[in-house]
């Protein structure tokens, strides 16, 4: 395989362009006229200032409110919400979304990170809280807040994603429904704790050690095992996110994170890592979290999220003003190391062109890509295809439909489609 | 200058070590012995578990709370706050700081970013808002936050810092306050929004414009002049942080972003960006925001946030638990570009030993650093000393209050100090 610059997409797809509209970042930029590419559809966007100055806006002639402790957002941006779905009685029971469609960039915001809890969240004091290392281990250790605060640190940015994520692409219609509504369960934020190889080798694991079990302390005793490998490789018990203490959504005061693993794999609320020789086959690996083939045999412990995107700018709910300039913007990632390409299709998949990834591009962390589109009104068929550093290309939604039985929903990741008609709306189409 | 690996900090001074107390870390790794080092440490810290299982605690036994709209910090993290000074009768007009010395990573969540306001946090209608860029330019144009939506996107991990940041440093006696008490007019963000080059571009600005003058929304009117090279170069009209709409206290519904450059010239509710030929002079830029010399001359226009360090553990308020392992960690920034080296001290600037930097080392961002330190319970006086890409290192504070007046006190940045004590309390020092 040819070598490519991650964060310039593939040069061959890039290089001829336009098509269908797609323009050429940098080719735009070699000939210095990204801006005079813009301003000529721009001019129709920004409105002619001829009454500069004339009046001061209400909210400059009177002293503005004072300081807070603690910021929230403003109360116009009150519809930026998680939604959530929730199991019937049982309150505790269900998932929130990040609203992906009405963010930007890549970090996802504490208050909008997504939820996912099996008997609710619960109240934990952080003094009363500790982590037990037993099982087959030379010395049982256990590590209260406090004690682990001691330890190195390490940060990495890192997404999270339910397993069940876009599990709606099942279905035999498409779900008319927002980018997040169908893809937000996933978030990704900035995480900062103690790598557990670190205390795996203080509490000294023995060499029949094949699996850890990963246990939460909220009321359904949340349950995984996990292999030893990854243990002792990128997983670590993280304290904090995006800076601050981790929320209580997100398993206050510590929980695990193994990064590229599906979400609820990284353990809320940890309390307990039990090594063993075998897996443990708890309900949330039998019950739940397996994959349903079609011979009616189930698939366990398929752990990593594999290489995904989805088209962010246009989507549903948005509605397209008119022929002319507009960006193409999604997200990309994948659990096994870093996106390395993602290519754009207008025309329902006939042609694609690389669209350029927003640096830095880390690994196990979404990354944005960006490239501008010149719609001539015309209906439209938008795709987005991204490729990892492995090599992993994401599959047509039929090719991975086929792997399955028709009810398993759990790691979709087959490319998805936006339809813009000629009246400037946005459908949910199958691709 | 040699070259460096800036996520490896400086070879030479890494590779001899231990020295007093400072572990290399990556020596540590070569031998494949970090966790045995830790570990041999650790074994003190952490207890052992005898107890496994016995007792599931009360939250366990009950179902946790429901799903929630916008998530919010543990209760138990309820002092993990902005503490803020106003001016007496005027309740809009001060300064909140972020409390560094209660976080970790590098992104500040957003709750708890810094605030600085001259006459408090306009409420602004965002449908009602425009930012008209006029002056010096062939075509005045008005641009409303949806139609800025419509333009190429683009997002940075950049710091800002208030100009007067660390100010009390020009006092004779070191403040007795914790690190983000001293610095915590400082923070980290991912900012999603539109180049102001391009915006200027459509424009068209005239041969003779050198200046932008950038004006608040707020009852304050704040007003910078900015030089035209940097709103040609990296400047950013923001709309967005950490994916989520800007925050009113921090520009809602946008502000203009200049990496690098002192906090107050991202003016905030940009309203108005007025090509000149020559710097306003505006009220914000005579009696605020200049540096007073001892010739009793203010020295205009200095817009650069220099290289900078401060460690934040341990620091003041914590207290040591006794000789052993502890982990020497701190922020490094550096408005011309990327921190290129930390190194750090821990008998006052005797010997210094290179700290690793947490990857992504980026830009005009927050970089963190950490160092293993195995004390051994004396007195001990923690330094750190960063170098920017460009060559650019911290002054000692004695050389940094030579050059001005006694009483100015804007972008110090000499090299800070915390005194540990045998009793383990750790106290301000200036060294």
């Amino acid at each position: 395989m040819r070598k490519r610059n991650p964060a310039n997409g593939d040069k061959s797809a890039t290089e001829a362009a336009p098509r269908n509209g797609l323009l050429d970042r940098r080719a735009l930029l070699r000939a210095g006229a990204l801006a005079a590419g813009i301003a000529s559809v721009g001019a129709g966007i920004a409105r002619a200032a001829e009454t500069v100055g004339a009046d001061a806006p209400d909210w400059m002639k009177t002293p503005g409110r004072s300081f807070s402790t603690y910021g929230m957002p403003s109360k116009w941006q009150e519809k930026v919400q998680r939604a959530f779905t929730v199991l019937p009685g049982r309150p505790g029971t269900g998932a929130s979304r990040t609203p992906l469609h009405l963010l930007e960039g890549t970090i996802t915001p504490n208050g909008l990170h997504f939820e996912r809890h099996h008997n609710g969240v619960p109240d934990i004091d952080p003094n009363r809280h500790e982590l037990v290392i037993h099982g087959l281990v030379k010395r049982p250790l256990a590590f209260s807040v406090e004690t682990l605060l001691r330890y190195p640190m390490e940060s990495q940015i890192r997404f999270v994603e339910c397993s069940g994520n876009s599990g709606s692409f099942n279905q035999r219609e498409p779900q008319q429904t927002t980018a997040g509504g169908l893809n937000g369960l996933l978030s990704c934020s900035e995480w900062t704790g103690v790598r557990l190889a670190t205390l795996l080798d203080e509490a000294g694991i023995d060499r029949s050690a094949k699996w850890v079990i990963a246990e939460g302390a909220d009321a359904a005793a949340m349950s995984r095992s996990v292999p030893v490998e990854k243990c002792l490789d990128d997983a670590v018990i993280a304290l904090y996110q995006n800076g601050e203490a981790i929320r209580p959504e997100q398993g206050f005061p510590m929980r695990l994170l193994l990064p590229g693993f599906e979400g609820n794999m990284n353990v809320k609320w940890l309390r307990r890592l039990k090594v063993m020789a075998q897996p443990v086959n708890a309900r949330d690996e039998t019950s739940h979290y397996t994959e349903l083939m079609p011979n009616g045999k189930a698939r366990q412990y398929m752990f990593l999220q594999d290489v995904k995107s989805a088209i962010i700018k246009p989507s549903l709910g948005m509605k397209m003003k008119g022929p002319g300039f507009y960006e193409i913007s999604g997200l990309a990632w994948s659990g096994s190391g870093r996106v390395s390409k993602v290519e754009v299709s207008t025309d329902g998949g006939k042609s694609w062109a690389g669209a350029p990834l927003t640096p830095p591009v880390l690994s196990k962390a979404l990354t944005r890509f960006r490239l501008p589109w010149q719609w001539d009104g015309g209906p439209a068929t938008l795709m987005s295809r991204a490729t990892d550093e492995k090599g992993a290309v994401q599959p047509t939604r039929a090719a991975w439909v086929s792997q399955y039985s028709p009810v398993q929903f759990y790691h979709f990741n087959g490319i998805q489609g936006w339809r813009v008609d000629a009246d400037g709306t946005v459908k949910h189409v199958y691709v």
